[in-house]
Order: C-alpha cells, then structure tokens, then sequence
C-alpha cells in the first residue's frame, strides 16, 4: 500500500514528527473513529460552516450519507471544497510539569470534494459495506431499503488522495531539570469502543439475532 | 441558566425536535467530550481549514491553547471568524429497516471569533482550570509554567453566545409495518470515558501521587 503523497497544504510544518502519511495507520484511523467532521466555507456567506457524520470508507474513498433536504448536502454536491477532520483523543500525557503535558490523539485531515453516487445499485452495494463495517451480519437482518427511501437518501463519495495525519501515542518526554528529584509520570488512556447491546421495549422474550448474540 | 437564543446560523430547519439550545445540557457535552474542531475559510485561499484540539470551558466561554508558532493561530488571532464542532457519537441504533437506523449522538456548533487572553495572571488562573477538568489535583503535582513557557504558548477565549447543539438519544422509531411479526431492535452503546493510567518506565517503584492513586 503505497503511502500519502504530501502536498502543499497537507505538509505539517510544527511537530512535523508527529505527521504521518502512512495509509495503513489512517485506513486503521478512519475505521475505528465512527464520526467525521466536514468543513465547507459557505458559498453565499464565506463563512465556516461544519457538519457532523458518520462515515465509512471502502478502498481509497470515503462514503456518508443522509436526507436529501440538507442545505450543506446541497453544498457538497455542487462540488464545494471540504477538509474532513477524523480524530479522537487517545490519553492524557501525565508529564512532570505543566508545559510538558499532552494528549495522545489520532488526527486525520483530509482535503477534496466530494461526488454523487446515483447508481441504485452501487449504492446497495456500498450501504451494506457501511452496515457490515458498524455490525457485521446485521444488514442480512433488517429490511432493505425501499426506492422510494433510497431515493430520499444521499450517498457522497470522497476520494482519498490529499491526506495526511497526525499521530501522537506515548509516554510523557520531560526536560532533564524536571526529573530529579524522581517523581511519577505516565499516560491517562481514553478508552473509546463499541460496547454492550440494549434491547428495546418491544424486544422482551424475543431471542436475540445473531449480529448482537454475544454483544 | 437561561438558554441560547437561536440565530439565522444556529436555527435548525432539518430533525428540529433533536435541536437544543439547553445550556445545562450543552455545558454538560462541552465538559464531557475532550476535543473540539475548529474550522476557519483560510483568508489567502477561501478554503476550509481545520484544526483538532483539546478544549476546556470556564463559564461562558470556551477555551484552547498551543504553541504560538502555528498559522492556524494565526488566523485565530486575527478574529478570523469561525465554527467549532464539539461531537461524540454515543451509540448505534439497532431499528428493523436499514432506513430507521441511525445513531445516537451529542453534537455541539458554536459560531464567533476568538479572542487573545493575554494576561498571565489570568492566563495561571484558566490554565490551572484546564488541568482541574482534566485530573482534579495533578496541577499541585507538576512543576507550574515558567514566564518563559507561558510566552511561547497562546491562550484564546470563545465567548459562547451562538451555540446549537443537535442530541439524539433513544431507541430505534420503526415504521408500523416494519414491526409485524415482531423482530429484536436495540441499541448498541458507544463508550468513552477516561480509563486506567499506565506509569511510565521512570516511576517504577515510586508511589502513585495523589491525583492518579485510585485509577
């Protein structure tokens, strides 16, 4: 897997040690993080504009989707220049002074515009990848989308090609002064996971399907 | 506590019944997700810039930090106008369609420009309630910044006056007809909190201070 090429705005110029453009570590990123955040500039009021979602990727692309009515769909279907920001705080850096102490976090930052996916039949195709990516074997267990559903859904696609990270896990790099006399130091984690299943009201005495039987 | 007043920004149009101007309940996202994104329109190339960092909240306002050589702060600095993103996805789901599932979430927009604290006195203050938020008593632990330290580091304060937040939260809402005969819907739990600390190699042996004994 061939990594990132940088380009001019995807060259991390501080903490440049802590830029990665190594494909199988943002791959490993984008697909444990559940939710992306997408920035436009509004093209009527030039200002920031940003939007929530979860994502999914499939090869060198990035997929979302969601109700047609959405103004900031709207948007990115016309084509608008977007960053993505994935990321998640990972720990609290416990170092022996204030300056010295961090977080470790994985940051992905990707540039682009993203394009249309009209094919009713790509998009069944690459709406169960996002089922199977969030809970494999679940999809075989609901009903499917309708045409009429899937017509009232949008599914945008970003090719992954101008990428890049930032990628800090570690122990707490205290300057020699702090450390005598020898005082404690290490991490705080942030634990992040998909965790147990809770069943709704109308669930009760009802055998569990087998995407949540061990959940 | 009284609430947010929407705004043309902040006036939700699309699931208007997830739309929250609560302020106790967009205190208690700010407080409880670490990292917030900040997206800017870069002034020299009209495109959006973001950037990923650990915020903290005191009153009314929100605040982050960093090192002073960043151009990102830069554009801060200059009162380039902005949106932060303060999002956690807290669970999937589980409806009986593809159409209805969805997830849960809390996500927060804050729109307005931030602004320099540059007064160390002040500075002490908001850096000693950042540390407070993140581990109650590590700040009496650790070596406090130097004048030094604080000159290479900014301090920016948000004012939250425009802020919306959009809150999902509940059990799957399937269709009459996707319900007969009766089939298992849920929710799978996404969890994050802080976890367990880790000691580094240069604390073995010494005791754990106050401030981590118990985790």
């Amino acid at each position: 897997m061939p990594n990132f090429e940088p380009t001019a705005r995807t060259q991390i110029h501080r903490c440049a040690h802590k830029a990665s453009y190594d494909k199988a570590a943002i791959y490993q990123a984008l697909d444990s993080i559940p939710d992306c955040t997408i920035a436009i500039c509004d093209p009527e009021t030039h200002l920031p504009r940003q939007m929530v979602t979860t994502h999914w990727r499939v090869g060198d692309a990035l997929y979302i989707h969601g109700g047609i009515g959405s103004s900031f769909y709207h948007a990115l279907k016309s084509g608008a220049p977007v960053s993505v920001s994935v990321a998640a705080t990972d720990g609290l850096v416990l170092a022996r002074s204030a300056f010295e102490t961090s977080v470790n976090f994985r940051s992905v930052m990707i540039y682009g515009q993203f394009e249309v996916v009209a094919d009713p039949a790509e998009q069944r195709v690459l709406f169960e990848a996002f089922y199977q990516h969030l809970l494999a074997g679940r999809w075989q267990e609901i009903r499917q989308p309708s045409e009429k559903e899937l017509l009232a859904t949008y599914l945008l696609r970003l090719p992954l090609t101008e990428v890049v990270a930032k990628l800090s896990q570690g122990m707490p790099d205290d300057k020699e002064e702090d450390l005598q006399p020898p005082s404690w130091g290490g991490v705080r984690h942030y634990v992040h996971h998909w965790g147990a299943v809770e069943e709704d009201e109308l669930s009760h005495g009802l055998a569990r399907p087998a995407s949540v039987a061990n959940l």
